[in-house]
This record gives structure tokens, sequence and C-alpha cells, in this order.
């Protein structure tokens, strides 16, 4: 951040006063820039025990398989989220079950968020950010071709917990070490 | 938002290509400025059964009750938010339990987060940001003194779960015609 959103002068990062962590504040007018983690929300979609996958159209990790997921957007519930990710990415039109996943990725200041759902019908497609969208039994999951840490995980937790019969919450946070 | 952060030239208003929400777009360097909702993060903090609330010392809603929260910051994962709201405000050490609470507020773009926890020692006071700090038992809680509608929703699912000897995780999405 190098410019003030209000008014266009320069931003310096300093400790305002009664604070503790730096920001960006302008030199002009003062306005203090927060900056804050940013919630990712997606959906592990099941359609007759198979799970709903798309393999990415778009940077990063072009061409790796993922759960339906992005970037939660104003103006909307975190399961308004998750139904729309669906849509958009996997075209298909799920019924939202109960929040299964936050895992914190501190290190890109993200927390993503997955729930469980149901489809309504086997209809799904790829969307504009997906090249292919298909349905896999767990036997089938690709593993060494998701694209993020974090699908991986919340992926192996539903299987287990599906196992056990029962399916509870689980948090988790990774490391720098870790990849996304 | 007026100006870009990256170059200073003014920003417009229009939905980029491939997209399909409004964005704050650089009119010379072309960067898309993305607005996400933000986390708040609190605890709901308790020694030998009571509850620690604070008393706002800042507005909105200054000399209101409320649980130790705040706006989760970069670089750290909910729990350390949680524990860090919890020492700021209250000046209390605790054990952080499970997530108890996520509570949507569309409306002002922003998800609230909210943990049981357990303090280590009856240790507490105000932080810079309260005007003091006290151990409620359920029967004393201010109910209309309370600073936000979160805060008094998370409450009575935790009273209740309390008596019932079991707590789950409860999601809730507030209309724009409730207050925070």
């Amino acid at each position: 951040m190098n410019y003030c959103t209000k008014c266009g002068a320069q931003v310096e990062l300093r400790i305002p006063d009664g604070d503790n962590h730096l920001r960006h504040v302008c030199q002009r007018c003062g306005e203090i820039h927060y900056m804050n983690p940013k919630l990712v929300i997606g959906c592990i979609a099941e359609w007759n025990g198979e799970i709903l996958l798309c393999r990415r159209a778009i940077e990063p990790r072009y061409g790796y398989w993922t759960l339906p997921a992005g970037f939660m957007e104003n103006g909307e519930s975190t399961t308004e989220a998750a139904l729309r990710e669906t849509l958009e990415e996997a075209c298909a039109i799920v019924e939202i079950d109960d929040l299964f996943s936050l895992i914190n990725v501190p290190h890109i200041n993200q927390v993503h968020l997955f729930y469980r759902g149901q489809l309504k019908t086997p209809d799904f497609g790829a969307g504009e950010e997906s090249l292919e969208t298909l349905l896999f039994p767990e036997e089938g999951i690709p593993w060494k071709d998701l694209a993020f840490r974090t699908v991986s995980l919340c992926l192996r937790d539903y299987f287990s917990d599906r196992r056990r019969g029962r399916f509870s919450f689980h948090e988790r946070s990774l490391t720098p070490t870790s990849s996304i």
C-alpha cells in the first residue's frame, strides 16, 4: 500500500497512538488503513457418497483439483458464500449442512471455512474458473493433484469422520512451512 | 474508496471482465481493489461459572457491556485473536476451548466468532478500551446494557447449552433490521 484511498496522499507505516500494530497511516489526512484476514469459503458437496471437485482454470495451481471455494464477498453470509462458490465454480446447487472445518492460514492472512453440503440433483458443470468438474468416490480422490493443503486436510478429516459415522467440527492452523 | 492504493490515481466503480461484482478499479494502472468481510473474534471466558464482561471505553456503544472481542489481525490465527483480545480488553489469560458461535452480520460486512474459554487465574482488569471488567453469574448478566446483539445472542446460546449440560456449535445470520 502506497497511497491513501480517501485523499490520494502517500501513506507511512507507523504505530498509531493507543495502538500496538504497525499500520498504513495517511501523511496528509491521518486516515488509518487497517488490513485484516480474508475468509475463503467452500463446500464439500456429496452426491451418492461421491464428492464434487473442480479442476482449476486459473492461477494459482492451474490444472489442480480443488473443492469449490473462494473469497467471501461483502454483503453475504458464510453459507451464502458457500452456495455461491459451488454454483459459480461447479454449476451445482447444494443444500448446505453444518460448518465442517476452519483452517487458519496466518502466513497468507486467510481463514478457510468448509461446509458440508448435498447436491440437490446430479447436475453440475465447469464454471468459468474451472476446466472440468467431476464427482469422485473416496478411493478415486486425486490426492497428489489437489491444489491446496487446506483442501486435502479437510477431505481427510471428512472421510475419517464419515467412516466413523459422525461428523464433528474440525479446527486447524497451518504453519508457514506448509503450503496453502 | 476514492484513490488507488498502488499508484494514487482515481478509482471508478465497475464490473471487471470475467467478474460479476462491482469493484473499485484504478483508472490509471487497472488495479482491482477487492473488499471483503472482516472477522471479529471474541471469547466467553469463565471463572467458577461466572462470565467475564468488559464495559466499553470506546465508541460505538461507549459504556455498554460486551464480551472481550475485536478485529482479527493479519498474521494471527482465530484462537490467537481470541487470546489477544481477552488479554488486551480484560487483562486476562484464558485457555481457549472450542469455537462456540459464528454470527454473520452481512449488512456491516462482518463475521463474529466466539470461542469458549477458561480463565487460568481470577486475575483480570480493564484494558485501554474498557472502563471496567467484571465477572457476572448468569442471573447477573446486564442484558439490557449489552453493547451488541451478537454478544447477547451468543450468551443466550451459551447459558442454554450449559443448562443442558452440553455445548454445541451455533451459527446465525443477523438481518439488516437487527442491530449489530
